[in-house]
């Protein structure tokens, strides 16, 4: 009696995960000879996390009572972490967020598992837009809902709002956005979230019910030219940030990010509290409560993120010189030029031959386009141009 | 459009979590006379961590990469520390797991989780044994599937195989057990476990299907007289063992534990493959990578456990000197002895008098019993023991 849904979920292999191993067998296909390959297909962080956050780690286990450190959080997160959590918000994004409106989770995959379950019944649609990160689909599958993709709008990777209007049927009840935005690094302007949350308020009075934005925001502090990203929920009441640390502060592996819920809704304090409930049924309880105090006390800080910066300007104008098409990323650490030839599994196939592993985005519901995961080291990045040179001018 | 489930389970109020408020109300009532509770609700470690906990995470933060310990795990867990937890079960319990048996949670509410939905599909029943945790009522309801209770053997709290005989039918896919047991204590015997192995066994082949054993094991190093508790996968190949390092360690906050697959159920490897399709939908990934490493490398320790056997044996005399019934705890930091009066609420507020807190066993299915959860300080104990003869010999 084995579950056949998690059974044929096993089938479905990660294109992403499965040309990082090739890469890796690549490089030490001859062990004596180990052979530099460029490596842009995962997205993990590739500065450490700030040397505060090991520090403030071993303060806190150094001094505090071991029995109150490793101890039971409350179920809705310890409340000084919370109230430290909201403040950091309030002052950075003029928001008016109470430390209860807050709920730590196991990264932005926690947060977006309680946000699904929030706001919808089995049965919903959760909308989306192209191009998305892969794992919205199995995240959503256990919830019962479906998700639908809104077709993109190549120009700039804004919203292409006559596809939304065509699309925005009345069995939605929450939409998921993710700027900045993986794979194409695109971050949404302040116009665009304006128009997005007019445009939801105007449909929630057609359909008689409420639409909830769902925003997967781990991005949101890695933006470029000295810019800051719009914060969604200050556009639009009835949104539920999904947050992780995992990439500001370069924490993947400590599962530790938060629920926000924006108090102009109404009931917040309810939805965290229902959350509490969720938890129970997921087991996933709170996350570990050395990284809550730890975060509460760094969650202004960022890793070097500098480096992303210059490692896409120096790819984005080596390869516009090659005549490649791409829209200028506003943040993350990704970009997603056009394939210069219509099949990018054919592309990324023949980029291997050049030592450049290059995920194509047929995975991010966007075939023809290649996505460049930068978080690497910038001189591995300038040592890679004359790879790109020499396969984009030799197949093209 | 919010969730109705969610929002219903809302109204579910814990009487634990009441009761322990209550008490925390009643001692500061008059701040500037702090008084004197004996609260026995909460089942929170009172001893710390092993100071090898500390250190271990200290050593790991100071010396190792950065990017490595707060990296990314991969998504079944860090191969070394399987392998580490692997070796351990096998020295301590004479099993053959391998690395690739075990599956890093999030604590064992984490496990459980994973299991319900490894083993089961929607619309299933999931057969429990009374007393039981009352939070597996909520763990199980999103799954689909439904919970039901084997009336208890009052006379030890062993299995009443006629009683399991009566509800063990044809749309049962798996047991839960809990040994040594919250909320009695009570530890199965070796006689138990092979009875009840030998019994699904039968069943499988009367039903044509499989039945799996979930074995929620977090007490399972908590074990009183010098005895071990006998390791229930080592009886059933189709167990599923989920453990936590919350009560060993006292580590309930870093919600660290695993679920381990016994290899001789034959697909072992791929049930372990398929915890990591399930956590992808519930967003649990891996816990705390810096937890895993931790573990891996105190997996052997426990904190000073004796305390609580030191509790027990103080509390099992005055209370049963005092004419109440207890069947003597096996292991665990619990015990349940019967109320002296039909209504174990009647009972427990009356406690409240003596400034006892004693939970009524009704939400652990079990009404005319009561738990004392004394994981407390030894000397607080001995303290509570007038309270308890004042309120039996007044009352009763």
């Amino acid at each position: 009696m084995i579950s056949e849904l998690f059974k044929s979920m096993l089938s479905t292999k990660s294109v992403i995960r499965e040309l990082s191993e090739k890469a890796a067998r690549m490089a030490m296909a001859d062990p004596a000879h180990p052979i530099e390959i460029y490596d842009y297909s995962l997205g993990n962080p590739s500065v450490p996390a700030p040397a505060a956050v090991n520090e403030k780690m071993i303060e806190i286990l150094r001094n505090e009572d071991p029995l109150l450190v490793h101890g039971y959080s409350p179920s809705l997160g310890i409340p000084s972490v919370k109230e430290k959590i909201a403040a950091s918000l309030n002052r950075r994004f003029g928001m008016n967020y109470r430390g209860t409106d807050i709920f730590p989770t196991s990264g932005a995959a926690g947060a977006l598992a309680h946000a699904f379950r929030l706001v919808t019944e089995p049965g919903d649609t959760i909308l989306t837009f192209a191009p998305y990160f892969p794992e919205y689909g199995p995240y959503i599958v256990p919830t019962g809902c479906f998700l639908k993709a809104v077709p993109p709008d190549t120009e700039n990777f804004q919203i292409d709002f006559d596809a939304l209007d065509e699309a925005l049927t009345p069995d939605v009840t929450a939409l998921l956005i993710n700027t900045p935005n993986n794979p194409s690094g695109a971050m949404y302007s302040e116009e665009t979230l304006v128009r997005l949350a007019s445009f939801l308020l105007f449909k929630e009075v057609e359909f008689g019910h409420e639409i909830w934005l769902i925003s997967d925001e781990p991005y949101r502090e890695i933006v470029f030219d000295g810019k800051k990203a719009p914060y969604v929920s200050s556009f639009y009441p009835r949104t539920l940030s999904c947050y992780s640390f995992s990439k500001s502060l370069s924490l993947p592996g400590e599962r530790i990010g938060y629920l926000a819920v924006n108090p102009a809704c109404g009931y917040s304090e309810m939805l965290v509290q229902m959350c509490g409930q969720i938890s129970r049924g997921i087991g996933h309880n709170c996350p570990s409560a050395l990284m809550q105090l730890t975060v509460a006390e760094t969650c202004d800080l960022t890793s070097d993120i500098s480096v992303y910066e210059a490692n896409m300007n120096l790819l984005y104008d080596a390869l516009t010189d090659l005549g490649l098409e791409i829209v200028r990323p506003g943040g993350t650490f990704y970009m997603m030029p056009k394939c210069p030839e219509p099949d990018s599994n054919l592309f990324s196939l023949k980029a291997l031959r050049y030592n450049l592993v290059l995920v194509p985005c047929d995975s991010f519901a966007l075939p023809g386009y290649f996505r460049i995961a930068y978080c690497t080291d910038t001189a591995k990045v300038e040592r890679s141009l004359d790879a790109f040179r020499k396969f984009i001018r030799t197949e093209y």
